[in-house]
Order: structure tokens, then C-alpha cells, then sequence
């Protein structure tokens, strides 16, 4: 049971998004935990784009899914985020996918901190890290 | 220039939607288009899943974009949709996308009306002609 | 150590497949291996098409994917596709991405059998059962 | 009528390309259009990934589509690309996808030359001009 912060949006599914099964391409949940994960970084007070900015790269190293139910265009889910794991070199996401508390699809991503310059694996930049690790040991303020 | 009701849509630049340019890809614009298509029609009071669920679709027979600028990822970017021209078996919509007031890409897709069950043309069906009427000509309020 | 048959295509990498790391995007590599496992199911005899227009779907029930290097633009990928498990109601899927022989990405996915008209999981199709086995078994001819 | 070259690539149509309409998203078609045109390119013996390596983008500032038949999951359709009219800073792309003979859809896109460095626009680079107007005026042989 994570203590950190978790993080919360709403996303509209949309047409391109489902497949001729009728619902949301098993795919798309990979881009909507990453949008989910933009803003759960945010909350650190840097963007992921200054990250960016500043030479570095949370590399995507591996990724998992279960799928229980399917998302329909129409719907509006909530996408949970938040660090299951950080290390000196790396961050674990977790996510879950939902509409109105029905679970539908949960996750993981692993990455690993990268200088943009070399792509070379490196520790987390020395400004971000006192923020991460708010952001995955910090309780939420009730 | 038309007299009818505009809808706008705020859409945050996806990390995927980017391409090795670092600028959103050319297709995404399309889909940025279907969802701010998706929000205008529902403002006949009928949404769009719902017009499919009544057995009808509004087929895209053509599109047409012109690319000005480039949307960043850190980008929330704005999609104006509207009806440019309406006929008994026809709609044609137009959109901008700008950020901030600078243009960015513009342009209109053509959808003709389908029965679904034997996807053949059709007349707008009778119980939205006067919502979809009144979406194209009507005077924004206020 | 699998017995089974062994199938490989090869994917030119699109341009819009690439994200501003340079480097195609993460989510893509699911998009690859369904790719690759609609050439493997057709081994069977029987298209991936021809087993929906039959009333069935092999849901997807998880993914699991680990990513070492990246592919880019200009690059011709190999994807490897095989079965590794196989019961009467899943199918599981492994891959391995390569480009001359380096390995790049590696993951699996599982299936569950569904009939289409009611959405509940089923057994294999009777006359499936023989073909996905020989799939899962065979010893492939040198 | 033009006279150049034509290039023809298969593309064969991926699950994760059709919607809930049972077939090819209408975006997906300007990531085909790409496709073709990367090959097309080729054939000035520069690679397009070369011609970035090079520092020029050719950016693109139109687009245009016209939808007749959609493809569907299990077609493998052809996609034609040729250069529709080449100017000193542009350059204009035609194409058409059928599936065995029948047209499916046809398009254009339209391009700047762009140095990567500033992103401004400018004339073809030198050396690829007379590789590019042999692409868009030389007879095919045969």
C-alpha cells in the first residue's frame, strides 16, 4: 500500500480510439496512463516537459497490463496514477483505469533516468529528487 | 461566414501524439477534429454515440487541412468546430486549432448520412434535422 | 523452451510511429505484435477474420512488455511470434522485437476465448482446438 | 496527366487501424500516405531519414482527402504515390489506395522545404533537386 500522492484525470474516449470490437484498443491505455502520468509528475512542481528541457529522459524500460473490462466511446474514465516505487535510478508508476468506480484496466510502467545528451543511464538529476520523493512517500493532505 | 453556434475544446498535447520533428504529427489533427466534432454535435442534444445507436452514421467522405504551425507536448491547444454548410444528406464542418489566439492548423471534413444496417446513404434522419437546423444557423446567444 | 511453430514478419517503421525522443513510441510495439500475431493465428489456416466472422474473439486479457533499445525511422524490424502457453480457454503470446539480430523489445500477451454475441468467455472452438495445437506443439520443419 | 515515376507499396491493414465502424479509421490513411512517400523518396537513391540526417525537414502544410470505400481488417490494399507538381520550395504529393483494382481513396499533401536547424523554409537542397525533378518528370521505363 503506496503512502505517496495519486493523481487523478478524466479522459474522453474517442472514436479513433476503439477498434471494430466496439471498444478502446487494448493499446490506447498505454497513452492514457502516460497522459495520466504527465500530470502526476507535474505535481512535483516540474513539468515533465522542463525535465525534458533540463537534459533528461524517464526512459520507459517496461510496461504491463491487465485488462478487465472495456472502455466505450461515449465514456468518460478516471485514470489513477501514482509511484508504486523509486529508486536512485528509477520510477515505477501504477494505474488504474475506471468509469464511476468500475474497475476496467490497471498497469505498471518502469523507468529509468536518462541523459538526454549521451543516452546513458544516470541517477535522478539531484534537483528532482527531494520531489519524487514527495511525490511517492508524501501523504495526501486530507 | 456562418451564423451558427461554435464549440471550443481545450486538448492537451499527448506525449504520443509527437513525432522526431518534436511537433504533433500531421494525423493527429484529424482526431483532435473528430472530438471537437464529437462535443459540437452533442449539442443538438443528441449525442453522437447516440445518432449511432440509432442506427445511423455520419460517414467522412473528405477532409481538408492546412498546416500553419506545430502544437508542442506541454501544449493545451484549442479546437473551434462548427457547421459550414448543411444539406438534407450532408454536413460539412470546419475547425481551427489555435493556442493562445495564434492559428495553428485549420480545416473541414464532409460526412454524408448512412443507414448503418445496410450501409446505404440516407436523408438526415427527420427527428434531427431541426437540432442539426438549428446547430448551423442559429445565432450564438448573448 | 517451446516446441511450437515460430513466425517472424517484418514492419518498416513508420515516421508517425516515432515520438520526440526519436525513437518509436512505446505503445507501438503492442500495435507490432498484433501484427505479428494475425500472420501466426493464420498458420491455423483460419485468418484472425475468419475466427471473428465466426462469432469469436480472442480478447485480450493482459500484456507484459520489456524494452531495451529503441527502433527508429528508417529502420526494418524483425517480430517474433509464438505461442507459449496454451489451455482450452487462452491462448498466451510471446514476441521478441530485433533489428539484425539485436534484440530491441520482448513481451507477451493473454487471450481469452469470447463469443461475440454474448461476450462470455468460452472454450476454444471445436474445430480450433487441433490447429492451435499443432501451433502450440509442432515441431517446426527443418 | 503526369509523367513520373509512381511508386506502389501493399499495406496490409492492422486491427488497431479499424473503428468501431467496422473499418480503417480515416486518419490512418495520411500514416499511409507517409509510408508510400518514404518510398517514393527513396527512390532518389536519399532515404528520407537521409535527407533529415542532411538537415532538411520537407514539412508538411496541406493535406487533402477523399474517402469513396473504407478498407477493412484482413485486406491488403495498394497504396500509389506520385509527385503531382514540384516547385523550387515545394513539393506535391498525389495519391490513390485501391484494394484489387477498386479505389478506395485519394489524396494530396503539400510540402516546404524547411532547414531543421531554424525552421525556416528554403529552396530544395541543391543536391536533390535533379534527383527530385527526375522523381516527379521522368518517363517509367517499360
Amino acid at each position: 500500500m503506496s503512502a505517496g500522492l495519486r493523481s487523478t484525470i478524466d479522459v474522453e474516449v474517442r472514436y479513433a480510439e476503439t477498434d471494430q470490437m466496439g471498444v478502446v484498443h487494448h493499446a490506447n491505455y498505454l497513452i492514457w496512463f502516460e497522459l495520466a502520468r504527465t500530470h502526476h509528475c507535474a505535481r512535483t512542481g516540474v513539468s515533465y516537459a522542463a525535465i525534458e528541457a533540463m537534459g533528461y529522459w524517464m526512459m520507459v524500460t517496461g510496461a504491463e497490463l491487465s485488462y478487465r473490462r472495456g472502455a466505450h466511446y461515449g465514456d468518460t474514465v478516471q485514470v489513477d496514477c501514482w509511484v508504486d516505487r523509486l529508486t536512485s535510478r528509477t520510477v515505477h508508476f501504477a494505474y488504474e483505469v475506471s468509469r464511476d468506480s468500475e474497475a476496467l484496466v490497471s498497469g505498471r510502467t518502469d523507468h529509468l533516468w536518462v541523459r538526454a545528451a549521451d543516452r546513458t543511464p544516470c541517477r535522478i538529476p539531484e534537483s528532482l529528487a527531494e520531489p519524487f520523493a514527495r511525490l511517492a512517500h508524501a501523504e495526501e493532505e486530507g
